[in-house]
């Protein structure tokens, strides 16, 4: 169970990285919605390095499952949305070295991950999957890095999981805020 | 002005990063809140990379002020929070180095920075210090990178600020959802 100190935001405490998600279909709308959340985190110099690939109902989403480690594919080939986060590693105004790329398209999935809740989502985040590959089959050049695959949908059937799927499926507890602060 | 598209979060909405703090103060327990809102974050295997010196109404809002850059110090040294976000290089349970702390302390400041939105409060996030100084006056170690400078305060008074400042002191555009997804 997760505890809560004080009377924070109620989709962050509402949010949690589930795997047991449903096949149940996602309105493009709602989509288009975690990108336009997304994209109003903040950025260094307004930068927005954020990019996206969109998987829903499409040949792309087909392409993205693919990309998927195998321990990955058990569950998240269920969600009908798989969006994969790019990020530019360069400053448009003058191709510099972005150094908080990296950092602000964090920034943006964690704006797109509350943007889920709010809307009865969940916006699952995965490193396990092979991303040479999706930089072939979607010939993305070098400038942008690939980082990030997120299953998105609606809740469905925990049964359906493994077993160790099942029993790690409850929302993922924290260290105190007073353990993380290390000086005041 | 931004525009919306979609019924996005109120507080992503309202979020921007302005300059113009006033040195009215922060209670602590606000403080507090925005590192557990932090602190709940999804993050790569649950490790929780991020960590924070807390700068208020002590000696150490003192130093951190001194670190900052001199056109930060021009309105941030007004803010009566300073939070210095760090993050940890590998992972606790074996060491190795961490992929994805970066990218989880950006997620991490994300929340915060909504957090802070949705108590009347600005979070303005800053590249613009000096972080071997931060290092050295803290005596923090190398398995910790020194990543984000967070002025914290109440919107205070806009003719404070620099003429070149004040020009910019408006909610940042930002580019259409359409041009950010590359492919679909």
């Amino acid at each position: 169970m997760r505890t809560f100190n004080f009377d924070i935001l109620e989709t962050i405490k509402k949010r949690w990285s589930a795997r047991a998600l449903s096949e149940k279909e996602v309105k493009r709308e709602d989509v288009y919605a975690l990108i336009e959340a997304a994209s109003f985190a903040p950025s260094a110099m307004n930068e927005q390095p954020w990019r996206f690939i969109i998987g829903h109902e499409n040949e792309t989403l087909i392409k993205l499952r693919e990309s998927l480690s195998s321990s990955n594919q058990e569950w998240a080939n269920r969600a009908p949305v798989l969006i994969c986060l790019l990020s530019k590693k360069t400053h448009e105004r003058n191709g510099k070295e972005n150094k908080y790329h990296i950092f602000d398209s964090g920034t943006a999935f964690g704006f797109l991950s509350l943007e889920a809740t709010q809307r009865g989502l969940i916006a699952h985040g995965m490193g396990g999957f092979d991303k040479d590959k999706v930089r072939e089959m979607f010939k993305i050049e070098n400038e942008y890095d690939i980082v990030l695959m997120i299953a998105v949908g609606y809740y469905g059937d925990k049964s359906l999981l493994s077993e160790s799927n099942q029993v790690r499926e409850n929302p993922g507890n924290r260290k105190s805020y007073k353990d993380i602060i290390i000086q005041e």
